[in-house]
Parts: C-alpha cells; structure tokens; sequence
C-alpha cells in the first residue's frame, strides 16, 4: 500500500504532521494582527533556537540566498576574507565570496576532515595587518558529514578583528550552537532541516560588530538588504511581502523543538547518531568521516570495494521506501549518507539500517543480517 | 462562528483548497522521480501562462526577488535604464536599479494615470546613440490600481535595441499578457496573486536577447544567477533546494487555471472589476484610476470627503471578516482597494461590496443600502 517516503536526507527532512496541518489552514495576509501575532512568537522562539540575544532576520529563499546575503551585507569589492571549506557547501561559500569581487583565501581540508582550528590561528597570524576582514566556516557539512569544532575556532577568533561567519543551515538546531556564547558574529541558516518545515525560508542573525560591518559595506543588494529587514523588524513586519505559510509551519515547528528542550533533541541526535555508526560497523562498513569530528546530523559511509551503492539507495527507495542520499561532487558513487536530524525518531533509524541491511545483501554484499539493528538498538534502547 | 477572513487583497490571495490540500501533503525530496515529473509539468504549463516558448525560471523568493533579479543579471554597473513609474512598485525598481549602480532615467506619471507610451517613444528618440540597455515598466501597479497599456509600450519598443523588462507581478494570469507575441524580454512574477499560491516563489521569463545582455552582465549574482537557473532546468533540476511545497502547490493551481482557460480567467476578473466600479459609483464613490487604464486586478476607491476609511477597512476586517486593502506610501489613509483576482468569484466580490456598504453607512457615509450590490449583481448575473 502507498506509503509517504521516508526521508533520511540531510534535507528537506520529514515535517510533523502538526506543522503541514498548520501549513494547510486558508492563508492569511501578513499586515493583520494575527500574522503579526505569529510572527512575535516566531521571532522570540528563533533567538532561543540561535542561542542569541540578537535579532534572527528571516527571508523568503533557501539556505543559499542567506549565505549570499551575509557576503553582499558585510563586505565592499575587494574585501579580504578567509573560507575555511571541508566539503561542497564550504566550496559554495567560496564560490559567493568571489562571485562578490572578494580577495578570498581558502583553508581547504581532504573530504571526510574537519578544520584544524590551528590552521585558522596560523593563517591569521601570519595576515600581520589584518587584511582579512572575516572568517567563514561550515558548521556541519553535510557533503561529507563532518562537523567543525565551532567552539575551538570561535577561540581562535577571540579578541581578533575579524568576524567569524558561520554556515549553520545543516546544523541549526540539531546540534549545539551557542551562538553568543562562542562568538560567532553571524549565523545562517534554513527551514528545511532541523527546523523541519519545508524548504524557502532562510535565517541570518547577526551581532553587534557584524552590524558595523554592514553600515559599512558597499556591495550591491536590495532584496536580502540586513538593514531593510531590521528596521521592519522593530515593526514586527518585513520589507517584502514574506512566505507566511512557511513562517507559520516554523512557528509549531519551534514549539516542538522547544517543548521538548534542545538539550534533549541535541542528545536524540547525538544517540541516533551514535546507533547509525555502531550499526555501520557491525554490518563491516567503514565510516567516511574522521571519528573525532563524526557528524550527528549525517552519517557518511563508504561504499564497501565492488558494491555499487547507488544501486543499494535505489533499492532502498524503490522497495522499501526509505531514502537515503548519495555522494555529491566528487564523492558520488563512492559515500552513502544517512541523515538522523529533525523529525526523525529511533523507529524510523531502525526502519532505514532494516532497509540498509536488506538492500545491501541484494545487491551480493554479504551483510549479516540483524547485525546493523541489533548494534543501533543496544544504543537505542537507552532512551533519548 | 470563526470563520477564514475573505482576502480581496492584491496578495497574498485566497488560496483554493485543493492547492492547500496538495501542499499539506508530507514532503517529497526534490531529487526524485516523483518531484521530477511534477516540475516538468509545472515548467510546460508556467510558459503557457505566460504566454512565451521560451523557459521560465523558478526563485525560491517573492516577487522583489525576480526583480532584483533582472537587474542584476542583464546589467553591468553603470548602464543606463529607463524605469516607468506610476506607483510604489515602480518606484520599487528605480531603487533596486539605482542600489546596482545603474544609471537610472525615470519617467514618472501622478499616481493614478499610467504611462504614456509616447513618453517613451519620445525619451528613447532622445537617446540618439541608444545608451539605453533598457525599459523597464510595471503592468499593473496595485499601489494605484492602473494597468499599463503593455502592448503600446512593445510597440514602441519594437525594432529598437532597449531590453523591454516588466514587473507582471500581480498580473500575469490575471489579465492578458502576451509576452512574446508583444516582444517582452523579460517578464517576473510571484506566487501570491494570480496564480492563487502562498508567497515564496517568483519566476522570470527571458526572450533570446535578455539571455545575450545575460552573458554580458557584470554585476554581482549568485543565488538568482539565471545562467546557473537555466542550466539546471535542462536536467528537469534547480541549482538551490527548490521551495518543495510551494512549487507542488503551483502545479495544481495552473491546472486550475488552465483548466478554466486563460481567456475565461481574464474575463471574469474583467467583469469583477467592471462590477466593482460600477458598485462603487452606484455607492457615490469616486474612482482614484483614470477610467482608461483602470485595473482589472484591484479597484482603487477614493475615500470620500470626511470619512476615515481606515476606519471603513477595520470595521469590514473585524466585523465581517472581510479584508481589502488601504493606500500605500503617499495615498495612506486617502483610497480604499479591493483586489478581485486569482480565487475570487462573484459571490465573494457581492459579499465584499455589502461589507464595504454596511461600514460606510456605519462610519456616517449616505450610502444606500443595497446600491452597490444591486449595480454589481446587473453586471454579474451576465455570468463569467
């Protein structure tokens, strides 16, 4: 019988029938006190989820239209800035920033490791007079599921004069932030992750030196315009006619994340994460990133010699329903990837390593089978 | 007993609820079969609402989006454009040519009157060595009401070298828009007025000459970059996440559409609005559009002598669960405008015209109860 797929991407992920419920009411216009209402909320539960005091801008794009914002709202042609890129959406940033007219360094590490929070403090230290205007990283990089030590660069960058500038899209959320707290001056994200609300609304907050950054850049913008957007905020309104059905979802969605306390949806994740690698090894694979640095939004799994794994993800969709992504850039056909972030329970991790098991012993690989679940399920049961 | 506010706004508009109920479905990922065949579809019928062979591109963004989007793709910093201007959202586009660095003439008409094409014929006449790249001009400018005489203006353009750009935001599908058949380069829209989706999607289309000034521009772009658009639609795909739902949403609204036939949705909102101005002058009001050009999308209302019509709108909203809109900018507080397209129908349009009767006479105004609607019913029960 039709089942709705499930999806272990690392987004768009599953949406909770609560939020498509809230998504599926007539639409209401924008400039009304219930919109306004909403949008309050909204606005107030986005700074707890940032872990900041300061304003979350939110715009109508996806993830990417946020990352561009941050480039033409904080630098002039010409600006030096150094990206620090592990995976594609690292590369991306580094694409923006020239895009730009930026002088743009690059920290570039093999696919599968993270930063090295030295390499930051060496690049900058040997930039004696502070040409580089900011630091850009990738907080969980999804093409290669590796996470970045946020908090030891943030260390790095302290006292220093540069903005640190962070793509959290993927991370949001879903593991911890602390924005504030670890000194990141600007924070980007989107709704189709481990906010779990479909794709096209995207987020920037921004500190208070990151503010003086804007007042003074020169780069063209008008529709992600930061300055724009606060001052309509202070209104409790936004410059363009915003996705209110989208901010509607966002809002129960919020309400979920933070009913259940991000601590404990940070440890779901972190469990989930844990199970999928304890099962990948008990099915003989080999995890593709460096265990330190491990994700736990995303788990990325070599393809074991002589199988082709996309045919295993097509089986697994295909037969069982379940999808699952593949490499991207370099890595397709070599990675498969798992996401465990948002809307996703220990039922459904244990549905997708069943579903994994049973697609790679179709394909010849010779998986004992029960032997992923059973190792998820050792960890699982433990609660989260 | 709660009931869902009637939206006879220019947009957001009334969403049909078979879009609601499509969209309300869990998420499917935009990288399968499934979404794949969808957005096949939804491209072919798009370039047959917009009336071109050539592909129309999809942002996740609102209408502004696409605008800033033309800029910055068809020029370089430093070109000369011609903007017509008759109301905010022409005013809208000098600001965002002029935030690019544009060299920025601008023909601007007293709000309520639109363009005369002979404006532009003779200001292009005047541009002896055609410095001018392009005329940019608003179809219809729901801030006034007044739809401009489109195909004059690409008959003046015809056989001359400027780039003919329009903001068709809340026209396309609302009222006839012949895109190639009057030589329209580039035309840019949004999801929430005619085509009866939530906000969150604009859309451009571009002849075969804007995708030459396309390879030439310099400016800045990244995240609206048509080439990047372009190239990816060829393999049925989006550079960015696409706003899932929204586009799933849109395909089932321009079957609706298409389905009525376009022919039949111009006219109807052609006779709503002939119904509309004629309740309003059977009520005593005055129009705030010149007769000639008056929009078939939104009436616009004088508020007369000593009435507040704000007042008028909040009794309408709050009382009888009707929303029409007020002035923007300069006209705050001196018209009322009523917006009849996209998932309006008669009986929505008699019920908005009794609302705006009851709060008349509430607020003091001599209407004659049942004027209004009595004019509109004769034009009405004509049928459409």
């Amino acid at each position: 019988m039709e089942r709705d797929k499930l999806l272990m991407t690392p987004g768009p992920t599953m949406i909770p029938p609560k939020v498509l419920q809230a998504m599926s009411r007539q639409i209401i216009h924008h400039r009304t006190k219930e919109f306004q209402a909403i949008f309050t909320e909204f606005n107030t539960k986005l700074k707890t989820v940032f872990d900041t005091k300061n304003d979350v801008l939110t715009f109508a794009s996806s993830g990417t239209g946020a990352m561009e914002a941050s480039v033409a709202n904080l630098f002039s042609p010409g600006d030096k800035v150094l990206v620090g890129t592990i995976g594609v959406f690292g590369d991306r940033y580094v694409k923006i920033a020239k895009a730009y007219g930026l002088d743009v360094d690059v920290i570039s590490m093999p696919w599968g490791q993270a930063l090295d929070p030295e390499d930051i403090k060496k690049h900058l230290e040997e930039d004696v007079d502070n040409k580089i205007k900011a630091v850009i990283v990738t907080h969980n990089e999804t093409s290669t599921g590796v996470t970045n030590d946020l908090e030891a660069i943030g260390q790095v960058l302290k006292g220093r004069p540069q903005l640190l500038v962070v793509d959290a899209i993927s991370s949001l959320g879903g593991i911890p932030l602390k924005t504030d707290e670890w000194g990141i001056d600007v924070v980007v994200t989107g709704s189709q992750k481990a906010l779990m609300v479909p794709p096209g609304l995207s987020f920037a907050s921004l500190s208070d030196r990151a503010w003086d950054a804007v007042k003074q850049s020169k780069l063209p913008k008008f529709y992600f315009d930061f300055l724009a957007y606060r001052e309509k905020l202070n209104d409790n309104d936004t410059p363009y006619t915003p996705a209110v059905t989208l901010i509607i979802g966002t809002n129960v969605a919020l309400d979920m994340i933070l009913d259940d306390g991000l601590d404990k949806v940070y440890a779901r994740n972190r469990r989930l994460a844990e199970a999928t690698r304890a099962a990948a090894k008990a099915m003989g694979l080999e995890l593709f990133a460096e265990p330190t640095h491990a994700s736990d939004i995303i788990t990325s799994i070599k393809g074991p010699e002589g199988i082709d794994v996309e045919k295993v993800r097509k089986i697994m969709n295909t037969k069982y329903d379940i999808m699952i992504t593949g490499g991207q850039g370099k890595l397709k056909g070599q990675i498969l990837r798992i996401g465990h972030v948002g809307y996703v329970d220990q039922f459904d991790l244990l549905k997708t390593l069943t579903g994994l098991e049973y697609s790679l012993a179709e394909v010849g690989y010779p998986v004992q089978i029960g032997s992923g679940v059973t190792a998820a399920e050792k960890i699982l049961k433990e609660g989260v």
